[in-house]
Order: structure tokens, then sequence, then C-alpha cells
């Protein structure tokens, strides 16, 4: 293992922050080889930090008097708002002062600032923002799931060899098969992007490709590591979460409906594990991955455990020299 | 209401063909004001329909000895077999012997057979496979739903305008609310394509246009029409189909290893209605729209209740007159 990697952790973005990001920090030193710095209004952090008991040295508060607000226009905020803990904890990073940075607040203002402030790794062309899928079978890393809205076929070409890097590195999949979604089996299948796509992907010997990948079967986890661009993946992904949610609210409904008293009884255990599959607080959030470090964009309702979970993610990341391979395969 | 319409019905289209197209074909005589042109080998035909009783003025057998299989190259079949039951009945369209095509065979082929024999409405840059989207309200209807991969601005518009005439005249909805499918709600999100379709869409003051609808909102039925492109539309439709047929499995198998038998006796009707929600053969196909005449694509796993469906939206679509209305809208 090499040294103790610090991770910059964005203490006001989220629903529940700092109350949420501050307790996550706290159980991040506790279970794992890491410091954190907290980055918000110091009187504030130091107040909620108060509450725990924690290693001192571990976690140290970065002062920022500013916040940038999820309607803000990313592009404006960042500039603008010099002082908000996002761009300081960003600026951390880039000096060197913190290995990667964790943060729960707008996700534009975050990539936007990831790749005006950390910056691209060399050879990189779009840094792509990686979602893990619940299936059937465990799960399915999608990206990009949203950064990139209009994609060329050399762009998911890179997504797949970053996804196969991280997949393999993050999660011990050896040699994890790589699939484009597309409306059809068949290679000749699909619009203009995937059909170039395809001709790309068969040629790059080092993935694991293994052809389209149509969507009703992503579910069913055929692949480790699904690319598309981030229109798709955002409609993939928001879909899945908006779809899962309405089955349970009418299936929820019926039964309780028929069967109250025992029906409340019954579906306690499968409800609980069926929110578990969907369950977003286990992974802790999407790595944006291309960047000359690791920055991981946790879920806007991210309680304690789930900052605690992307703080794990950087910690395999830096372990595991992620940016380095990546660099060699790109 | 006008004359009796005649519907061509491909009879070797789809998983039980013929048995359930002749099913269908028999109930669809006996319930609506229709009379049908079953095509297919006459041989096969006869020996199947001997087993009904109906009025036999109402069904007539057209011969065609060959059928276009799912995995042909639809261009190659559509020009090769002109003597499939496809080419047959889409001639019959096409020579005014019938009003309408429905058919359960190959989506490429009907679609492909559709432009070339059918041809487009005169005004209409790219017809749109539409698709009931079941909802917790009850439905949207999505356009396109896969017959066009790469779409400009310009055919959003006509998939809005012909969906809304669509939804106003066969399911009785006034002034239906027409969304465009976006990652993000406000006007400026999105990719190239939905930017410059949602400044067209605010411009046109025949449809009621009421902006963004993110994907994770689709099953909850915001919005009685909702347009995008066919790669996006596909991809909706079909995990929609992977996703809750996936939640099912898992929660079955759960429910059902805990409380077996109370489990199966308290699901049984939840289940079964569920199971209506995400029950295609209720509304009985897509329909082509944007043609000189209506096709509409019966499911592959089309049972005769959804054959009849499907007959039944050719009846309404007559009735309503509704190549005139999007020919005055277009």
């Amino acid at each position: 293992m090499g040294k103790r990697i610090t991770v910059a952790l964005d203490a006001m973005g989220g629903d529940y922050a700092p109350l949420e990001t501050v307790k996550g920090a706290v159980d991040a030193v506790k279970e794992l080889d890491v410091n954190i710095k907290l980055v918000g209004p110091a009187e504030q952090l130091h107040a909620e930090l108060a509450k725990y008991q924690y290693d001192k040295e571990r976690i140290e508060i970065v002062h920022a008097s500013e916040v940038i607000g999820t309607d803000e226009s990313p592009t404006m905020a960042i500039r603008r708002k010099k002082d908000s803990s996002l761009v300081v904890a960003l600026n951390l990073v880039k000096n060197g002062e913190a290995d990667a940075i964790v943060s729960a607040g707008s996700t534009g203002a975050l990539l936007t600032g990831a790749l005006l402030i950390v910056g691209r790794l060399p050879g990189v062309e779009r840094p792509a923002l990686g979602t893990c899928l619940p299936t059937k079978t465990g799960f399915t890393f999608l990206l990009d799931s949203g950064a990139n809205v209009d994609c060329k076929p050399k762009y998911l070409e890179q997504f797949a060899k970053m996804g196969s890097v991280y997949v393999e590195n993050v999660f011990g999949i050896k040699n994890p098969k790589v699939a484009l979604v597309n409306i059809g089996a068949e290679k000749e299948k699909g619009n203009a992007l995937t059909k170039e796509t395809y001709e790309l992907l068969e040629q790059t010997d080092t993935i694991h490709f293994t052809g389209n990948i149509e969507p009703r079967n992503i579910p069913y986890g055929e692949a480790d590591v699904i690319v598309c661009d981030g229109f798709v993946g955002n409609t993939i992904l928001k879909l899945s979460e908006g779809l899962a949610k309405t089955i349970f609210e009418i299936l929820k409904g019926e039964i309780m409906q028929g069967f109250y008293k025992v029906g409340a009884l019954i579906l306690k255990t499968p409800f609980k594990n069926m929110k578990k599959f969907m369950d977003s607080d286990e992974i802790g959030g999407a790595p944006f991955i291309g960047l000359k470090s690791l920055v991981v964009k946790a879920h806007g309702s991210s309680n304690a455990k789930a900052f605690k979970n992307a703080v794990r993610q950087c910690v395999l990341f830096a372990e595991a020299d992620i940016i380095g391979k990546i660099k060699d395969k790109i």
C-alpha cells in the first residue's frame, strides 16, 4: 500500500449538507486509510464536527465562504464564486493538496469546474461520468451517464477503455465485458454514431468487446461495462430510477389495499432487498473519469454512508493507480 | 359513421401466426364494424378459418405464398419476396383494396415496405412509429419509438403534430399535452437536437407544448404525447419492458421464497393488475403515422386479442379521418 491519500470533500454539496457530509467524513477516517479536507464555512463545520469523536489529525477544515446552488448557471458560478466550497475544493486537487474530490452539489458546476480547474488527462478527448446500474446479477458500469450529450465514435471508444480500466481495478472484474448500447443486436443496426462506434470497438484489441446490448437486456447484467453518448446514458439512468419507483408505488398500493397487515409483514424483507438493489448509497457516487485526478459526483440525496463510500472509491482508485493505467491505455 | 372499412391482416406475421391472426380476424368481424382481408397461404388459412363460425362475407382470404422472416434484410426481403404475405397486404392498401394494414412480422420489413409501397403523405418528412407507454395515471403516446434513428428538429416537430392529432382523435384527449424528452427540465438543457427542437416547438401554436419531460418523470404520465428521436424512443420503450420484467422476477422470487403459499395468494391480484398495466395487447400495436394509409405494427408476441385491438385502432383511425386531419396540420 502507498502513502495515505487526501480527499477534498465539498462539505456544502447535497440535500443534507453539512450534516451528512461531516458525518460521512468522520465515518470515512474511522474505517478507511484516508485523510479528509472538509471544505466549507469554517465556523459551521467546526460546530458540526464537535459532535463527534475522531482522530483530529485526519480531518482538516478548509474555509470557503460561498456555496453554489443547483439552479445556477454552471459556467458563471464556477467563474464568479471563487470562494465557493466547490471551487476551493477543486483548487486543492489542482494544487496537489488533495488527491481526489467528492461533491454532491450541482452536477453541471462540478463537471464544468473539474474540466476547467483539474483538467483532462493528455490524450483523453472527453472525460465521462460513470454510473453503476444495478442488474439482476450485480451491476453494470454505464458511461457516459450524462457529461457529454453529443458524442463522436472516438469518444465512445475512449469511454470503453476507461470503463474497462475502472471496473477491472476498482471492482476486481478481470477482462470485463464491454458492450455498446444499441437498438438492435446486429452490427448493422442503430444510428450513425453506433454504427461507426461498432466498427471502432471491434478493432480495439485492448478491450473485451462483446457487441451490442439492447436496452431491454441491460437489467439482466450481460455486460460489465456499457457505453453510449451522455444523452442516451442519462436517459437510461433516470428512466430506470423513475420506473422502479413507480412500479414499487403501484405494487405496494395494490398489495396494501388488499391485505394490509399481513401484506406489510410479507413485503418487509423483499422491499428492503429491492431498495438495496436500487440503492446508490452502496456505491456512493459516479466517478468523472479521464481527468488528471479523480472527481466523484455523489448523488444529491447522499447520506453519510454514501459519502463514506464515495471516499472509499477514491482510495481504491488511488491504490490501483487508475490514472496511470488510463494514461497507458488511451 | 362512414362506410365499413377493410383491413388487410398479414396472417403470417408474429410468433403465433397463423393461429392467433386468424382468431383475431374472426373476433374483429364479430365485435367491430370492419371487413378483413387475411393475407397468406390460402390452403392453410382456409383450414384455420374452418374452425370458426363467422359471417363469411366479411373475411376474405388473399393468397400469398411466401413469408418474410424477422432475420432477413428488410430492403432485400421487400424487393425480392413479391409474393410474401406482407408485400401482398401492403399492395392491397396501395391499390385501394384495403384501407389499412396490420402486421406483427419484422418491424424493419414493415417500415421499409410501408415507405416504399404505401408511401408518405405529402408534406410529411418522416413517418413515425407511435407507442402507448403505460404510466401511473394511464398512458403516454411516445413517438418516434424506433423508425427514425437519426432525426432533425423539423421531424420532431412533425411527430408532435401527428401525435397530437392521433391522441386527440383515437383516445379522445382534447388539447393533449406535448412534451419533449430531455435530460433536464430547463429550456437550455440537452443536446443539439433537443435544444433546437425546443425552440421550434415553442413557436408551434397548433400544439399544446408543455416543455421538457425528464426520463425519470415519464412513468408518472405528466404528458399525453412525448417526442424524441427513434433511437432514444426505442431505448425508452425497450428498457421499460426489460426493467419491469426484471423487477417482477426479483420481487416474485423473493416473496415466494419467504412465504410460498400465502405469498402466491396475496400477489395474485396485484400481479395481474400490473401485468395489465404493462400489457401491450390492450392497445394492440404501434401505428406508423404519416403515410397515405394507416399501417399498424403489432407486437411479435401478439395474441388474438392484440390483433383484434390493432384492427380496432384502424377503425377508429378511419372514422376520425386522421389522415385528413394530419394533412391539414402538417
